[in-house]
Protein backbone atom coordinates (compact mmCIF):
# COMPACT_ATOMS: atom_id res chain seq x y z
CA UNK A 1 0.00 0.00 0.00
CA UNK A 2 1.11 3.02 -0.54
CA UNK A 3 1.18 6.56 1.05
CA UNK A 4 -0.86 8.38 -0.99
CA UNK A 5 -2.26 8.37 -4.53
CA UNK A 6 -2.53 11.37 -6.60
CA UNK A 7 -4.97 11.21 -9.52
CA UNK A 8 -4.47 13.88 -12.15
CA UNK A 9 -1.07 15.01 -13.88
CA UNK A 10 -2.12 18.45 -15.05
CA UNK A 11 0.30 21.02 -12.97
CA UNK A 12 -1.70 20.58 -9.76
CA UNK A 13 -0.91 16.66 -9.39
CA UNK A 14 2.78 16.89 -10.71
CA UNK A 15 3.53 19.70 -8.08
CA UNK A 16 1.82 17.44 -5.08
CA UNK A 17 3.89 14.81 -6.24
CA UNK A 18 7.16 16.69 -6.21
CA UNK A 19 6.64 18.13 -3.21
CA UNK A 20 5.62 14.16 -1.56
CA UNK A 21 9.24 13.14 -3.35
CA UNK A 22 10.85 15.98 -1.48
CA UNK A 23 8.97 14.78 1.59
CA UNK A 24 10.07 10.81 0.55
CA UNK A 25 6.69 9.73 0.46
CA UNK A 26 5.71 6.65 -1.72
CA UNK A 27 3.00 7.39 -4.34
CA UNK A 28 1.26 6.88 -7.20
CA UNK A 29 1.01 9.20 -10.14
CA UNK A 30 -2.56 8.13 -12.46
CA UNK A 31 -2.20 10.47 -15.69
CA UNK A 32 -1.45 10.61 -19.39
CA UNK A 33 1.95 10.65 -20.81
CA UNK A 34 1.38 13.95 -22.43
CA UNK A 35 0.61 15.41 -18.61
CA UNK A 36 -2.45 17.45 -19.78
CA UNK A 37 -4.20 18.47 -22.48
CA UNK A 38 -4.76 21.76 -20.81
CA UNK A 39 -1.07 22.56 -20.44
CA UNK A 40 -0.01 20.88 -23.78
CA UNK A 41 -2.61 23.32 -25.98
CA UNK A 42 -2.04 26.68 -23.88
CA UNK A 43 -1.08 29.36 -26.45
CA UNK A 44 0.53 31.74 -24.43
CA UNK A 45 1.59 31.54 -20.60
CA UNK A 46 2.88 34.91 -18.76
CA UNK A 47 2.11 34.87 -15.30
CA UNK A 48 3.73 31.98 -14.34
CA UNK A 49 6.22 32.98 -12.17
CA UNK A 50 9.90 31.57 -13.12
CA UNK A 51 8.62 30.67 -16.31
CA UNK A 52 10.26 32.67 -19.56
CA UNK A 53 8.68 30.28 -21.89
CA UNK A 54 6.43 30.95 -24.68
CA UNK A 55 3.57 28.07 -24.82
CA UNK A 56 2.07 25.28 -23.24
CA UNK A 57 4.51 22.44 -25.15
CA UNK A 58 7.77 24.00 -23.78
CA UNK A 59 6.01 24.14 -20.38
CA UNK A 60 4.82 20.29 -20.49
CA UNK A 61 8.37 19.70 -22.07
CA UNK A 62 9.78 21.38 -18.79
CA UNK A 63 7.62 19.04 -16.09
CA UNK A 64 8.44 16.09 -18.32
CA UNK A 65 12.10 16.84 -17.40
CA UNK A 66 11.56 17.40 -13.95
CA UNK A 67 9.57 14.10 -13.47
CA UNK A 68 12.15 12.29 -14.94
CA UNK A 69 14.92 14.27 -12.98
CA UNK A 70 13.17 12.93 -10.16
CA UNK A 71 12.43 9.55 -10.93
CA UNK A 72 8.36 10.14 -10.90
CA UNK A 73 6.91 7.81 -13.81
CA UNK A 74 3.34 8.37 -15.02
CA UNK A 75 0.47 5.09 -14.22
CA UNK A 76 -1.36 5.49 -17.43
CA UNK A 77 -4.65 3.44 -16.07
CA UNK A 78 -7.70 5.63 -16.04
CA UNK A 79 -9.31 5.98 -12.39
CA UNK A 80 -12.88 4.94 -12.27
CA UNK A 81 -13.88 5.18 -8.65
CA UNK A 82 -12.68 5.81 -5.50
CA UNK A 83 -13.69 3.65 -2.67
CA UNK A 84 -13.39 5.38 1.18
CA UNK A 85 -12.38 2.06 3.65
CA UNK A 86 -11.16 2.33 7.05
CA UNK A 87 -8.36 4.37 7.35
CA UNK A 88 -7.26 3.72 3.62
CA UNK A 89 -8.66 4.13 0.05
CA UNK A 90 -8.93 1.38 -2.97
CA UNK A 91 -8.92 3.16 -6.31
CA UNK A 92 -9.95 1.87 -9.61
CA UNK A 93 -9.25 1.77 -13.15
CA UNK A 94 -10.38 1.52 -16.35
CA UNK A 95 -7.75 -0.56 -17.52
CA UNK A 96 -9.00 -2.99 -14.25
CA UNK A 97 -6.18 -2.46 -11.93
CA UNK A 98 -7.30 -2.17 -8.33
CA UNK A 99 -4.70 0.10 -5.84
CA UNK A 100 -4.78 0.65 -2.22
CA UNK A 101 -3.49 3.65 -0.81
CA UNK A 102 -3.47 5.88 2.80
CA UNK A 103 -4.21 8.93 1.47
CA UNK A 104 -5.65 10.34 -2.27
CA UNK A 105 -5.12 13.59 -4.19
CA UNK A 106 -7.88 14.01 -6.52
CA UNK A 107 -6.29 16.68 -9.06
CA UNK A 108 -8.25 15.43 -12.26
CA UNK A 109 -9.24 18.73 -13.70
CA UNK A 110 -12.83 19.95 -14.19
CA UNK A 111 -15.51 18.21 -15.63
CA UNK A 112 -14.69 18.72 -19.39
CA UNK A 113 -18.18 19.85 -21.68
CA UNK A 114 -21.84 20.28 -19.18
CA UNK A 115 -23.49 17.06 -18.26
CA UNK A 116 -26.45 16.04 -20.37
CA UNK A 117 -29.54 16.36 -19.01
CA UNK A 118 -30.49 13.01 -17.05
CA UNK A 119 -26.95 11.85 -16.63
CA UNK A 120 -26.55 11.77 -13.40
CA UNK A 121 -29.74 10.77 -13.12
CA UNK A 122 -29.44 7.47 -14.64
CA UNK A 123 -25.38 7.04 -13.48
CA UNK A 124 -25.39 3.24 -13.67
CA UNK A 125 -28.55 2.83 -15.05
CA UNK A 126 -27.94 2.83 -18.25
CA UNK A 127 -25.64 5.74 -18.48
CA UNK A 128 -21.86 4.90 -18.13
CA UNK A 129 -18.26 6.57 -18.17
CA UNK A 130 -16.12 3.39 -19.00
CA UNK A 131 -16.23 1.55 -22.01
CA UNK A 132 -14.05 -1.42 -20.90
CA UNK A 133 -15.75 -1.74 -17.00
CA UNK A 134 -20.00 -1.87 -18.60
CA UNK A 135 -18.78 -2.68 -22.18
CA UNK A 136 -20.46 -6.11 -22.02
CA UNK A 137 -23.70 -5.49 -20.37
CA UNK A 138 -24.53 -4.03 -24.16
CA UNK A 139 -24.41 -7.58 -26.34
CA UNK A 140 -26.39 -7.30 -28.72
CA UNK A 141 -28.17 -4.03 -27.70
CA UNK A 142 -28.47 -0.05 -28.96
CA UNK A 143 -25.93 2.40 -27.40
CA UNK A 144 -25.15 5.96 -28.34
CA UNK A 145 -21.76 6.97 -27.14
CA UNK A 146 -20.60 10.58 -26.58
CA UNK A 147 -18.00 11.06 -27.28
CA UNK A 148 -15.55 14.34 -26.41
CA UNK A 149 -12.28 13.87 -27.73
CA UNK A 150 -10.45 11.74 -30.08
CA UNK A 151 -8.09 10.13 -27.54
CA UNK A 152 -11.15 7.36 -27.10
CA UNK A 153 -11.43 6.31 -30.46
CA UNK A 154 -10.26 3.21 -29.91
CA UNK A 155 -12.94 2.79 -26.96
CA UNK A 156 -15.65 3.62 -29.16
CA UNK A 157 -14.38 0.90 -31.64
CA UNK A 158 -14.32 -1.53 -28.92
CA UNK A 159 -18.00 -0.85 -27.89
CA UNK A 160 -19.39 -1.18 -31.52
CA UNK A 161 -17.77 -4.61 -31.49
CA UNK A 162 -20.03 -5.66 -28.41
CA UNK A 163 -23.16 -3.76 -29.36
CA UNK A 164 -25.56 -4.37 -32.04
CA UNK A 165 -26.21 -0.86 -33.20
CA UNK A 166 -23.60 1.97 -32.43
CA UNK A 167 -24.96 5.84 -31.92
CA UNK A 168 -22.00 7.83 -32.34
CA UNK A 169 -22.19 11.40 -30.87
CA UNK A 170 -18.66 12.90 -31.27
CA UNK A 171 -17.86 16.34 -30.12
CA UNK A 172 -14.70 16.89 -31.27
CA UNK A 173 -13.11 17.60 -35.27
CA UNK A 174 -11.21 15.37 -37.43
CA UNK A 175 -13.60 12.01 -36.58
CA UNK A 176 -11.78 8.60 -37.70
CA UNK A 177 -13.74 6.02 -36.50
CA UNK A 178 -15.20 3.77 -38.43
CA UNK A 179 -17.27 0.53 -38.41
CA UNK A 180 -20.49 -0.90 -40.11
CA UNK A 181 -22.92 -0.57 -36.96
CA UNK A 182 -21.74 2.72 -36.41
CA UNK A 183 -23.98 5.80 -36.73
CA UNK A 184 -22.35 9.21 -36.85
CA UNK A 185 -24.52 11.81 -35.70
CA UNK A 186 -22.81 15.10 -35.88
CA UNK A 187 -25.07 16.57 -32.85
CA UNK A 188 -24.61 17.53 -29.60
CA UNK A 189 -27.48 15.12 -27.59
CA UNK A 190 -29.56 17.19 -24.53
CA UNK A 191 -31.32 14.46 -22.62
CA UNK A 192 -31.00 10.86 -21.28
CA UNK A 193 -34.53 9.55 -20.74
CA UNK A 194 -35.56 6.70 -19.46
CA UNK A 195 -37.70 4.91 -16.12
CA UNK A 196 -35.92 2.40 -14.21
CA UNK A 197 -33.27 2.72 -16.66
CA UNK A 198 -32.39 4.82 -19.76
CA UNK A 199 -34.73 3.63 -22.88
CA UNK A 200 -33.86 6.92 -24.99
CA UNK A 201 -31.73 9.84 -26.17
CA UNK A 202 -32.73 13.37 -27.48
CA UNK A 203 -30.98 15.65 -29.47
CA UNK A 204 -31.60 18.46 -32.15
CA UNK A 205 -32.40 18.87 -35.79
CA UNK A 206 -33.60 21.42 -37.68
CA UNK A 207 -35.29 22.54 -34.93
CA UNK A 208 -37.36 19.61 -33.91
CA UNK A 209 -36.37 17.45 -30.98
CA UNK A 210 -35.39 13.51 -32.57
CA UNK A 211 -35.64 10.81 -30.38
CA UNK A 212 -33.37 7.67 -30.71
CA UNK A 213 -34.33 4.39 -28.73
CA UNK A 214 -31.19 3.15 -26.88
CA UNK A 215 -30.47 0.79 -24.31
CA UNK A 216 -27.20 2.47 -22.62
CA UNK A 217 -25.37 5.74 -23.16
CA UNK A 218 -21.68 5.81 -23.04
CA UNK A 219 -19.94 9.22 -22.47
CA UNK A 220 -16.84 9.16 -23.21
CA UNK A 221 -14.52 12.27 -21.56
CA UNK A 222 -11.28 12.93 -19.69
CA UNK A 223 -12.44 14.41 -16.67
CA UNK A 224 -15.63 13.21 -14.76
CA UNK A 225 -17.98 14.80 -12.80
CA UNK A 226 -16.92 14.73 -9.47
CA UNK A 227 -19.59 12.73 -7.51
CA UNK A 228 -19.39 9.78 -9.97
CA UNK A 229 -15.66 9.06 -9.17
CA UNK A 230 -15.98 9.28 -5.20
CA UNK A 231 -19.03 8.45 -3.21
CA UNK A 232 -20.48 10.75 -0.54
CA UNK A 233 -17.41 13.73 -1.44
CA UNK A 234 -19.09 16.99 -0.83
CA UNK A 235 -18.81 19.48 -3.59
CA UNK A 236 -20.27 23.77 -4.12
CA UNK A 237 -21.26 24.46 -7.23
CA UNK A 238 -19.87 21.32 -9.46
CA UNK A 239 -16.31 22.37 -7.31
CA UNK A 240 -15.31 19.71 -4.84
CA UNK A 241 -15.35 21.53 -1.62
CA UNK A 242 -11.77 22.14 0.32
CA UNK A 243 -10.73 24.11 3.14
CA UNK A 244 -7.59 26.16 2.96
CA UNK A 245 -5.55 22.97 3.64
CA UNK A 246 -7.05 21.27 0.86
CA UNK A 247 -8.94 19.11 2.81
CA UNK A 248 -12.05 17.39 1.90
CA UNK A 249 -15.05 16.38 3.79
CA UNK A 250 -13.39 12.83 3.80
CA UNK A 251 -10.59 12.16 5.83
CA UNK A 252 -7.56 11.36 4.02
CA UNK A 253 -9.10 12.61 1.03
CA UNK A 254 -7.40 15.75 -0.35
CA UNK A 255 -8.19 18.08 -3.68
CA UNK A 256 -6.10 20.31 -5.61
CA UNK A 257 -6.60 22.65 -9.07
CA UNK A 258 -8.96 23.16 -10.96
CA UNK A 259 -11.14 20.66 -9.41
CA UNK A 260 -11.50 22.73 -6.54
CA UNK A 261 -12.52 25.98 -8.64
CA UNK A 262 -11.53 28.98 -10.50
CA UNK A 263 -9.02 30.89 -10.97
CA UNK A 264 -8.26 27.85 -13.40
CA UNK A 265 -4.34 28.77 -13.54
CA UNK A 266 -1.27 27.06 -13.34
CA UNK A 267 0.15 29.04 -10.05
CA UNK A 268 -3.33 28.19 -8.14
CA UNK A 269 -3.50 24.36 -8.82
CA UNK A 270 0.68 24.20 -8.23
CA UNK A 271 0.14 25.82 -4.89
CA UNK A 272 -2.29 23.82 -4.26
CA UNK A 273 -1.26 20.85 -5.17
CA UNK A 274 2.01 21.84 -2.71
CA UNK A 275 -0.05 22.77 0.37
CA UNK A 276 -2.15 19.23 -0.08
CA UNK A 277 1.52 17.56 -0.78
CA UNK A 278 2.09 19.01 2.89
CA UNK A 279 -1.41 18.11 4.61
CA UNK A 280 -0.90 14.48 3.66
CA UNK A 281 2.45 14.46 4.74
CA UNK A 282 1.08 15.49 8.35
CA UNK A 283 -2.05 13.46 7.82
CA UNK A 284 0.35 10.64 7.51
CA UNK A 285 2.62 11.24 10.72
CA UNK A 286 -0.87 11.46 12.65
CA UNK A 287 -1.48 8.12 11.45
CA UNK A 288 1.54 6.80 12.70
CA UNK A 289 1.49 8.14 16.01
CA UNK A 290 -1.89 6.88 16.63
CA UNK B 1 -4.78 56.05 -7.57
CA UNK B 2 -3.45 52.94 -8.88
CA UNK B 3 -5.56 49.71 -8.75
CA UNK B 4 -3.63 48.10 -6.43
CA UNK B 5 -0.79 48.10 -3.96
CA UNK B 6 1.57 44.93 -3.04
CA UNK B 7 3.76 44.75 -0.52
CA UNK B 8 6.71 42.40 -1.18
CA UNK B 9 8.58 41.05 -3.94
CA UNK B 10 8.94 37.55 -2.66
CA UNK B 11 7.37 35.24 -5.02
CA UNK B 12 3.87 35.92 -3.63
CA UNK B 13 4.29 39.26 -4.53
CA UNK B 14 5.85 38.70 -8.05
CA UNK B 15 2.97 36.25 -9.04
CA UNK B 16 0.41 38.71 -7.77
CA UNK B 17 2.29 41.38 -10.16
CA UNK B 18 2.60 39.02 -12.85
CA UNK B 19 -1.17 38.13 -13.18
CA UNK B 20 -2.42 41.61 -12.55
CA UNK B 21 -0.35 42.42 -15.30
CA UNK B 22 -2.27 40.33 -17.68
CA UNK B 23 -5.41 41.47 -16.38
CA UNK B 24 -4.55 44.40 -17.37
CA UNK B 25 -4.86 46.55 -13.96
CA UNK B 26 -2.41 49.11 -12.62
CA UNK B 27 -0.06 48.61 -9.41
CA UNK B 28 3.05 49.09 -7.55
CA UNK B 29 4.98 46.23 -6.50
CA UNK B 30 7.00 47.15 -2.96
CA UNK B 31 10.27 45.48 -2.34
CA UNK B 32 13.78 45.31 -2.46
CA UNK B 33 15.89 45.40 -5.49
CA UNK B 34 17.01 41.76 -4.69
CA UNK B 35 13.57 40.64 -4.80
CA UNK B 36 13.82 38.39 -1.48
CA UNK B 37 16.58 37.59 1.02
CA UNK B 38 14.39 34.14 1.21
CA UNK B 39 14.72 33.14 -2.51
CA UNK B 40 18.84 34.35 -2.80
CA UNK B 41 19.80 31.84 0.26
CA UNK B 42 17.55 28.83 -0.92
CA UNK B 43 20.23 26.19 -1.30
CA UNK B 44 18.24 23.22 -3.31
CA UNK B 45 14.58 23.91 -4.53
CA UNK B 46 13.46 20.42 -6.04
CA UNK B 47 9.75 20.70 -6.00
CA UNK B 48 8.80 24.19 -7.48
CA UNK B 49 7.37 22.51 -10.74
CA UNK B 50 8.86 24.15 -13.89
CA UNK B 51 12.19 25.22 -12.46
CA UNK B 52 14.82 23.24 -13.00
CA UNK B 53 17.78 25.14 -11.40
CA UNK B 54 19.44 24.20 -8.43
CA UNK B 55 19.59 27.26 -5.82
CA UNK B 56 17.71 30.25 -4.93
CA UNK B 57 20.18 32.32 -7.09
CA UNK B 58 19.21 31.10 -10.32
CA UNK B 59 15.16 31.08 -9.45
CA UNK B 60 15.92 34.81 -8.46
CA UNK B 61 17.43 35.81 -11.78
CA UNK B 62 14.59 34.22 -13.65
CA UNK B 63 12.15 36.08 -11.85
CA UNK B 64 13.93 39.24 -12.56
CA UNK B 65 14.49 38.06 -15.94
CA UNK B 66 10.53 37.77 -16.01
CA UNK B 67 9.96 41.61 -14.24
CA UNK B 68 12.07 43.14 -17.11
CA UNK B 69 10.03 40.99 -19.70
CA UNK B 70 6.44 42.36 -18.42
CA UNK B 71 7.98 45.83 -17.87
CA UNK B 72 7.05 45.35 -14.32
CA UNK B 73 9.92 47.74 -11.62
CA UNK B 74 10.16 47.51 -7.97
CA UNK B 75 9.86 50.09 -5.94
CA UNK B 76 12.60 50.08 -3.30
CA UNK B 77 10.53 51.65 -0.45
CA UNK B 78 10.12 50.08 2.72
CA UNK B 79 6.12 50.56 3.95
CA UNK B 80 5.51 51.63 7.00
CA UNK B 81 2.13 51.69 7.49
CA UNK B 82 -1.34 50.66 5.37
CA UNK B 83 -4.56 52.84 6.53
CA UNK B 84 -7.75 51.57 4.96
CA UNK B 85 -9.91 54.53 4.16
CA UNK B 86 -13.39 54.58 2.35
CA UNK B 87 -13.00 52.48 -0.08
CA UNK B 88 -9.41 53.27 -0.73
CA UNK B 89 -5.66 52.47 1.01
CA UNK B 90 -3.12 54.80 2.15
CA UNK B 91 0.34 53.22 2.40
CA UNK B 92 3.45 54.89 3.66
CA UNK B 93 6.94 54.72 3.81
CA UNK B 94 9.99 54.50 5.51
CA UNK B 95 11.35 57.07 3.21
CA UNK B 96 8.67 59.41 3.59
CA UNK B 97 5.93 58.41 0.29
CA UNK B 98 2.73 58.32 0.44
CA UNK B 99 0.44 56.39 -2.44
CA UNK B 100 -3.03 55.38 -2.93
CA UNK B 101 -4.51 52.30 -4.15
CA UNK B 102 -8.22 50.91 -4.62
CA UNK B 103 -6.57 47.46 -2.60
CA UNK B 104 -3.72 46.03 -1.24
CA UNK B 105 -2.27 42.56 -1.20
CA UNK B 106 0.02 41.99 1.95
CA UNK B 107 2.75 39.56 0.51
CA UNK B 108 5.70 41.15 2.95
CA UNK B 109 6.60 37.33 4.46
CA UNK B 110 6.84 35.85 7.93
CA UNK B 111 7.76 38.42 10.79
CA UNK B 112 11.90 37.90 11.35
CA UNK B 113 12.69 36.88 14.66
CA UNK B 114 10.64 36.25 17.37
CA UNK B 115 9.31 39.26 18.90
CA UNK B 116 11.22 40.83 21.92
CA UNK B 117 9.08 40.75 24.97
CA UNK B 118 7.58 44.19 25.72
CA UNK B 119 7.76 45.03 21.58
CA UNK B 120 4.03 44.95 21.11
CA UNK B 121 3.23 46.83 24.16
CA UNK B 122 5.72 49.50 23.71
CA UNK B 123 4.73 50.09 20.35
CA UNK B 124 4.50 53.34 19.23
CA UNK B 125 5.48 54.25 23.57
CA UNK B 126 9.03 53.76 22.64
CA UNK B 127 9.20 51.26 20.75
CA UNK B 128 9.48 52.11 16.73
CA UNK B 129 10.04 49.94 13.27
CA UNK B 130 11.48 52.94 11.85
CA UNK B 131 14.56 55.01 12.08
CA UNK B 132 13.49 57.86 9.39
CA UNK B 133 10.01 57.88 10.95
CA UNK B 134 10.83 58.65 14.42
CA UNK B 135 14.62 58.81 14.83
CA UNK B 136 14.13 62.67 15.13
CA UNK B 137 12.45 62.08 18.47
CA UNK B 138 15.57 61.16 20.54
CA UNK B 139 17.96 63.79 19.92
CA UNK B 140 20.20 63.78 22.69
CA UNK B 141 18.60 60.67 24.89
CA UNK B 142 19.61 57.28 24.52
CA UNK B 143 18.21 54.83 22.64
CA UNK B 144 18.72 51.00 21.94
CA UNK B 145 18.84 49.43 18.33
CA UNK B 146 17.98 45.83 17.92
CA UNK B 147 19.11 45.26 13.91
CA UNK B 148 18.50 41.94 12.51
CA UNK B 149 19.99 42.63 9.07
CA UNK B 150 23.20 44.30 7.75
CA UNK B 151 21.04 45.97 5.07
CA UNK B 152 20.00 48.20 8.03
CA UNK B 153 23.58 49.59 9.01
CA UNK B 154 22.66 52.95 7.40
CA UNK B 155 20.19 53.20 9.70
CA UNK B 156 21.76 52.65 12.49
CA UNK B 157 24.74 55.39 11.63
CA UNK B 158 21.32 57.49 10.99
CA UNK B 159 20.17 56.85 14.56
CA UNK B 160 23.66 57.19 16.24
CA UNK B 161 23.77 60.70 14.61
CA UNK B 162 20.79 61.71 16.63
CA UNK B 163 21.15 60.33 19.81
CA UNK B 164 23.39 60.81 22.72
CA UNK B 165 23.92 57.08 23.38
CA UNK B 166 23.15 54.57 20.68
CA UNK B 167 23.32 51.18 22.04
CA UNK B 168 23.29 48.49 19.13
CA UNK B 169 22.65 45.06 19.68
CA UNK B 170 23.44 43.15 16.21
CA UNK B 171 21.35 39.62 15.33
CA UNK B 172 23.75 39.13 12.32
CA UNK B 173 27.60 38.73 11.59
CA UNK B 174 30.30 40.64 10.07
CA UNK B 175 28.97 43.95 11.89
CA UNK B 176 30.55 46.97 10.12
CA UNK B 177 28.88 49.75 11.93
CA UNK B 178 31.20 52.29 13.64
CA UNK B 179 30.57 55.75 15.37
CA UNK B 180 31.82 56.99 18.44
CA UNK B 181 28.85 57.29 20.28
CA UNK B 182 28.09 53.61 19.36
CA UNK B 183 28.37 50.80 21.81
CA UNK B 184 27.94 47.28 20.54
CA UNK B 185 26.51 44.75 22.64
CA UNK B 186 26.37 41.12 21.11
CA UNK B 187 23.51 39.59 23.16
CA UNK B 188 19.88 38.34 22.08
CA UNK B 189 18.13 41.42 24.18
CA UNK B 190 15.10 39.71 26.67
CA UNK B 191 12.79 42.18 27.47
CA UNK B 192 12.08 45.76 27.03
CA UNK B 193 10.88 47.46 30.21
CA UNK B 194 8.54 50.57 31.16
CA UNK B 195 5.30 51.89 32.70
CA UNK B 196 3.80 54.33 29.79
CA UNK B 197 6.20 54.64 28.18
CA UNK B 198 9.71 52.75 27.44
CA UNK B 199 12.37 53.04 30.06
CA UNK B 200 14.89 49.98 30.05
CA UNK B 201 16.24 46.91 28.11
CA UNK B 202 17.03 43.88 29.58
CA UNK B 203 19.66 41.25 28.06
CA UNK B 204 21.47 38.53 29.66
CA UNK B 205 25.36 38.44 30.63
CA UNK B 206 26.66 35.76 32.53
CA UNK B 207 23.84 33.81 33.41
CA UNK B 208 22.41 37.14 35.06
CA UNK B 209 20.38 39.75 33.97
CA UNK B 210 21.26 43.22 32.65
CA UNK B 211 19.68 46.16 32.39
CA UNK B 212 19.71 49.64 30.19
CA UNK B 213 18.76 52.35 30.66
CA UNK B 214 16.85 54.04 27.47
CA UNK B 215 14.28 56.74 26.31
CA UNK B 216 13.36 54.19 23.20
CA UNK B 217 14.37 51.65 21.27
CA UNK B 218 14.48 50.29 17.59
CA UNK B 219 13.86 47.17 16.34
CA UNK B 220 15.04 46.85 12.60
CA UNK B 221 13.96 44.10 10.52
CA UNK B 222 13.02 43.04 7.50
CA UNK B 223 9.49 42.11 7.74
CA UNK B 224 7.53 43.59 10.49
CA UNK B 225 4.72 42.06 12.56
CA UNK B 226 1.45 41.71 10.94
CA UNK B 227 -0.92 43.74 13.58
CA UNK B 228 1.85 46.52 13.61
CA UNK B 229 1.66 47.24 9.61
CA UNK B 230 -2.35 47.42 9.29
CA UNK B 231 -4.26 48.35 12.18
CA UNK B 232 -7.87 46.37 12.71
CA UNK B 233 -6.18 43.15 10.86
CA UNK B 234 -7.42 39.97 11.79
CA UNK B 235 -4.48 37.57 12.51
CA UNK B 236 -4.51 33.56 13.45
CA UNK B 237 -1.61 32.38 15.53
CA UNK B 238 0.43 35.40 14.53
CA UNK B 239 -0.43 35.08 10.63
CA UNK B 240 -2.98 36.74 9.17
CA UNK B 241 -5.91 35.23 8.69
CA UNK B 242 -7.67 34.62 5.19
CA UNK B 243 -10.31 32.69 3.13
CA UNK B 244 -9.36 30.61 0.23
CA UNK B 245 -9.86 33.81 -2.04
CA UNK B 246 -7.22 35.11 0.30
CA UNK B 247 -9.37 37.85 1.64
CA UNK B 248 -8.71 39.53 4.73
CA UNK B 249 -11.39 41.19 7.75
CA UNK B 250 -10.89 44.50 5.71
CA UNK B 251 -12.45 44.55 2.49
CA UNK B 252 -9.95 45.25 -0.72
CA UNK B 253 -7.17 43.96 1.70
CA UNK B 254 -5.54 40.53 0.82
CA UNK B 255 -2.66 38.62 1.69
CA UNK B 256 -0.77 36.03 0.47
CA UNK B 257 2.28 34.29 0.78
CA UNK B 258 4.22 33.14 4.21
CA UNK B 259 2.56 35.92 6.00
CA UNK B 260 -0.58 33.73 5.83
CA UNK B 261 0.90 30.58 7.35
CA UNK B 262 2.16 27.32 6.62
CA UNK B 263 3.79 26.01 3.96
CA UNK B 264 6.06 27.98 3.66
CA UNK B 265 6.75 27.57 0.47
CA UNK B 266 7.23 29.02 -3.34
CA UNK B 267 4.49 26.69 -4.95
CA UNK B 268 1.87 27.70 -1.87
CA UNK B 269 2.96 31.83 -2.62
CA UNK B 270 2.82 31.52 -5.94
CA UNK B 271 -0.66 30.02 -5.81
CA UNK B 272 -1.76 32.53 -3.29
CA UNK B 273 -0.51 35.41 -5.17
CA UNK B 274 -1.95 34.35 -8.25
CA UNK B 275 -5.76 33.96 -6.32
CA UNK B 276 -5.13 37.22 -4.68
CA UNK B 277 -4.94 38.81 -7.83
CA UNK B 278 -7.90 37.58 -9.07
CA UNK B 279 -9.64 38.71 -6.20
CA UNK B 280 -8.56 42.10 -6.67
CA UNK B 281 -9.88 42.14 -10.17
CA UNK B 282 -13.36 40.86 -9.24
CA UNK B 283 -13.49 43.42 -5.95
CA UNK B 284 -12.45 46.28 -8.81
CA UNK B 285 -14.84 45.24 -11.06
CA UNK B 286 -17.48 45.29 -8.41
CA UNK B 287 -16.01 48.70 -7.40
CA UNK B 288 -16.45 50.32 -10.59
CA UNK B 289 -20.18 48.82 -10.98
CA UNK B 290 -21.71 49.55 -7.90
Amino acid sequence: MVDCIIIGSGVAGISAALTLKANGKSFLLFGVKELSQKIVRAEKIRNYPGFLGENGEAFASMLQDQLKKEEIEIVCERVSGVYALKEKFAVSTNEGGMYESKTVILASGVEQGKQIDGEKEFLGKGVSYCATCDGFLYKNKKIAVVCLSKTFEHEVEYLSSIADKTYLFPIYKNVEVTGERIEKIVKMPTKIVGEKRVTGLIYPEKGEERRLDVDGVFVLKESLPVDALVSGLETENGHVKINRQCETNLAGLYATGDITGRPYQYAKAVGEGNVAAHSVTEYLQKLKTE
